[in-house]
C-alpha cells in the first residue's frame, strides 16, 4: 500500500538524496544478463500474449519498471542493461528517480491529472503561474510564447501551421481576407489552401503523421505507400572525421548544401513556395548527422533574405543531453530561430515562438486539450533537478569521458568503427557496415548495455542526464568486449 | 499533505460511493454565478497574466478544478457552473470523482507516470495485461487489433496511414517492393509515395494536423493558409426535423450523398484513388449532424463494393454518451467498420481493426511514445465505475428527459429554437442564426449552465456520463429562462 511504501522510502531518507548520492546508492554496481538472449523467455511470453491485440515487431523486451533504477533498466527475465538509448532519448532522470515519487504525493497535484482540462478553453488557475515558471524558464533567449501540444510530431505539425499562417499574413498584408479564400480552403484548394512548402534535408526526421512525414527522409519503410507533399529537399551536409583532419572537405559540404538550399528556395517560388525550413540540430534517427555552427549561421541568413521561417527541431536534442539545454545555443546564431520544437525529454510537447508566429484569430492553431498539465508538473520536477544537481556539467563531464574513450576504441579497432561524433552525452559512431552495426547493438545488449542504431551503420548513445563518468566507463568496458570478439 | 487528505476521505466514506450517492452528497444543489460576466475579474487578470506566454483568444475562464465536482465546474471568481460540455466531451465522469483519486494511490501506478516507456520498444510487463483486460473490453465488436495514441488527430493521421499501406498491400499482391518505391518514397514522390486519397464529408471534424486537417471541413478559421491534400468531399445529409414528419426528404437526402460518394469515387479513381472513406457517426464540430443507420449501411456497401476501407471516427461519440459505448452500434452495420479511431473521453487515443490494417513490416506505424499507460490506468477505472454504476443506462434515462425538454423548449419557443435531435445525452438543438446562438450560449452560461456552440447555428449538449435527470431538468429551467428574456 502506498503510505506503507510512502513511509519506507521516508526512512531511508530517498527522498532527499541529490542524484548523485541517489545513483551510487541505490543502483546495480553493473549490468547483469541471465538469459542467453533477449528477449529471454518471459519476453517472449509476453509478446505472444500481446501479438493477439496489438503489433510486436518493433519490441525489444518486456522491462520491470518496478524495478529500474537509474540509469539501469531491468527486464522481465531478470537481465539489468545499463541503458544508454533511453526510450528513444526520453528519460531525463533515470528511472524512479526519487524526486520525482515526490509529484504526486499532493493532493492537488493528483487533481491535475484526474480533471484533465480542455487548456485553450477552460485552463486551470495555476496554468499561467506553471507556464511562466516552468515553460518559460528554459525557452530559448528571444522566444517569449509557448504553444503546448503533446508530442513531437503534433508540436511540428503546428509550427508548421503557424508559419505558412505567418507566410499568408505577410503576403496578405492589409488586405482583407476575400470569400475565395474563406470558401477555397474549406475544399482543400488554393487560394484559402495555399500551395506552400517546407523545406527539409535528407536524412531528416520530423515525425510521422502526414505533414511531418513529408519532411521526414530517414528510411524508406517510415514513409512507403503514404501520400505525401511534393516539398524541397535538400541534401545535409555528411562530415568526414575526425573532423579536424577534414575542414576543407566539410566546409565544401556546408557550401555545397547551402547552395542546394539556395536553389530549391528559387525552384519551387513559382510552383510551391517555401514558406519554412525545418531542421535537427543533430539529424538523430537519420544517423546522428551534424553540421557545424556555420552551416546553421548561413542557413539561418538564407532565411532571413528570402523571408522564409526557420524552425529547428530539438525534439531530440533538446533538454541537456548535448552539453546545454538546446543544442542551437551551440551554434552561435544570429538572434534566435523562429520556431523550437521540442518533446521527449520535456515530457509534453510544444513549440517556442515569438509574437509573429501567434495567429491573432482564435482557433487557428487549437486542439482539444492543447497539451497536458500532468506532464508539466513532471517537467517542473525534473528541472529543479537538473538545476540542483547541475546536471549539464555532468553530461559534459561524462560525455567527455564516453567520447574519448569512443575514440579511443575507434583508433583500437579501425576496421570496425570510425567518425565518433556529438555533443555532451548526444554521441554516435558509425560501422563498417549495417549488419556489423545490428551485430554489434545486439552483442552489447547481451553484454549489459542498451545502445540504439541510427541511420545505416551508426550507433547512437542517448543516456540519461544522470549518466556519469564511471558509467561511461561501465560502457567503454563492455563495448571494447564485444569488439575483440567480432 | 496527502496522508491527511486521504484520511478525510477515507472517513468521509467517499472512496467507496457510487456515482450516485456522491453526485447528490457532495455536488452543489444547483449553479451559482456570482460575476456579472464570465469571464470574471480574477479569470480576466489570469488571462493577462497568461497571455505574455501563450494565446488566450479562445479562452472562456480560468476554472478552480481543486473545487470543481461531478457535473459543476468552478471558476476562480466563485461561479459555479453546471457543465454540460465537459472540456470539449472529454470528461466521462465529472471531476473530482472519487473513484480515480484512487488511481494514483498505489506504488505501481506512480511509477508508470514517471518511467513513461517508448511502448513500441519496451513496454512495461503489465502492458499486455492492461490491452486485454481495459482496451480490448471496449473493442468493437470484430475489431481484435489496438493501436494506441496519444490524441485524436494521432489516432486518424495514423489509421490513413494503416489505410493507405492496406490499399496498396492490395494493389502490390505478392509483387516484391521495388527499389523505384523505395527510392521515390524518400522523395515524396510515386509510386512510393502514392497519389491516394481518403474521401470525407462537408462539416466533418477530423483534426487539425495537416492529413486529418484535410479531411476537415467544419469551419474555415481551421484551415485557411493551410496547405492540403486535395482529396474528395462529399456532402453529409442534411436533414429536416422532427425526423418522423420529414422522412422522404431526409430520404432523398442521404440518396444524393451518396451518390455523390459513389461519382466522386469514379472521378478520383484515375487521378488521386480514394483508398479510405472517413466519417463521424453523428458530425460533431461541423453542427451535430446525424444520418440515418440506412445511410450507413448504404456507405459501408459502397465502401466494400469499391474496395475501399471504412474508417468511423468516434473520438467526440465515443465513449458512451450516445446512450451505447460506440455510436456506430446504433447503426445495425452488415459487421464491423474497418477502423474504429478514438480519444477524449478514453484519455488516451487510438483506433481499432483487425488484422488486415496491422501493417507486417516494423516500424510502419511507430512513434516515441505509441500512446501513454498512465492514462489507460485512468481509463481502467473509468471503464469500471461506468460498468458497476450502469452509467449507460443512465445516460439514455437522463438523456430522454433532456431531449423530451428541449422537444418542449422548441414548441415553446418556435421562433427561438428548431431541429432539436442526438442519442443519449449527445444532444443539440438548432438556433434562428448564430447571433441568436451566441446570444444564448452566452446567457446560459450567466444562468450557470456551460454548453458550446458547434457549427453555425447549433447549440451541443455533452455532459459527463454522471448527468443525471435531475440536473437536466436545471438545464431545462435555466434555459426557459433564457429564452424567455430574449
Amino acid at each position: 500500500m502506498r503510505s506503507l511504501w510512502l513511509n519506507t522510502l521516508t526512512r531511508q531518507g530517498l527522498y532527499r538524496l541529490s542524484t548523485l548520492k541517489y545513483s551510487t546508492s541505490v543502483e546495480p554496481k553493473e549490468p547483469l544478463v541471465k538469459t542467453k538472449s533477449i528477449p529471454g523467455p518471459k519476453s517472449i511470453e509476453l509478446k505472444k500474449q500481446l501479438d493477439s491485440v496489438q503489433a510486436t515487431g518493433t519490441i525489444q523486451f518486456f522491462a520491470d519498471y518496478d524495478k529500474s533504477i537509474g540509469n539501469y533498466i531491468h527486464d522481465v527475465d531478470g537481465n539489468i542493461l545499463l541503458d544508454v538509448y533511453t526510450q528513444i532519448s526520453s528519460v531525463p532522470l533515470g528511472y524512479n528517480h526519487p524526486r520525482l515519487f515526490n509529484v504526486f504525493n499532493n493532493e492537488q497535484n493528483v487533481k491535475t491529472l484526474i480533471n484533465r482540462p480542455a487548456l485553450g478553453v477552460f485552463p486551470g488557475k495555476e496554468w499561467p503561474e506553471k507556464l511562466h515558471s516552468v515553460l518559460q524558464s528554459i525557452a530559448p533567449k528571444g522566444l517569449n510564447k509557448i504553444t503546448t501540444m503533446m508530442c513531437g510530431s503534433c508540436s511540428n505539425e503546428n509550427a508548421y501551421k503557424a508559419i505558412f499562417i505567418w507566410y499568408q499574413n505577410k503576403l496578405r498584408g492589409n488586405t482583407p481576407l476575400t470569400d475565395q479564400e474563406r470558401n477555397s480552403c474549406m475544399i482543400n484548394i488554393p487560394p484559402g489552401a495555399p500551395k506552400l512548402s517546407i523545406l527539409s534535408f535528407k536524412g531528416a526526421f520530423h515525425g510521422r503523421t502526414l505533414g511531418a512525414l513529408s519532411t521526414t527522409h530517414s528510411k524508406y519503410i517510415h514513409k512507403l505507400d503514404v501520400p505525401s507533399f511534393d516539398w524541397p529537399i535538400a541534401s545535409f551536409p555528411q562530415y568526414k572525421y575526425p573532423l579536424e583532419e577534414n575542414v576543407a572537405y566539410n566546409k565544401k559540404e556546408d557550401e555545397k548544401c547551402l547552395s542546394e538550399v539556395q536553389d530549391l528556395i528559387k525552384q519551387y517560388a513559382s510552383k510551391v513556395p517555401v514558406a519554412g525550413v525545418v531542421v535537427e540540430p543533430i539529424q538523430s534517427e537519420g544517423g546522428d548527422n551534424e553540421a557545424s555552427p556555420e552551416f546553421f549561421q548561413s542557413l539561418q541568413a538564407i532565411c532571413k533574405k528570402n523571408g522564409i521561417a526557420l524552425l529547428i527541431d530539438e525534439v531530440q536534442t533538446g533538454g541537456g543531453s548535448t552539453g546545454k539545454f538546446w543544442c542551437h545555443e551551440h551554434f552561435n546564431l544570429d538572434g534566435p530561430p523562429d520556431v523550437v520544437t521540442f518533446s521527449k525529454k520535456l515530457q509534453l510537447g510544444g513549440y517556442f515562438h515569438n509574437d509573429d508566429f501567434a495567429p491573432k484569430e482564435p482557433y487557428r492553431i487549437f486542439n482539444t486539450w492543447m497539451g497536458d498539465p500532468g506532464k508539466v508538473l513532471l517537467l517542473e520536477e525534473i528541472l529543479k533537478v537538473v538545476k540542483e544537481d547541475n546536471l549539464l556539467a555532468n553530461v559534459n563531464v561524462a560525455g567527455k569521458v564516453l567520447k574519448e574513450g569512443l575514440l579511443s576504441l575507434e583508433k583500437e579497432f579501425p576496421h570496425i568503427l570510425n567518425s565518433t561524433r556529438g555533443r555532451g552525452t548526444f554521441l554516435a559512431i558509425n560501422c563498417t557496415n549495417t549488419n556489423v552495426r545490428d551485430q554489434i547493438v545486439g552483442a552489447l545488449k547481451l553484454h549489459g548495455v542498451q545502445t540504439g542504431g541510427c541511420g545505416e551503420i551508426s550507433i547512437r548513445f542517448r543516456p540519461a542526464l544522470v549518466f556519469k563518468e564511471y558509467h561511461a566507463n561501465i560502457v567503454l568496458d563492455r563495448f571494447r568486449q564485444v569488439l575483440k570478439a567480432i
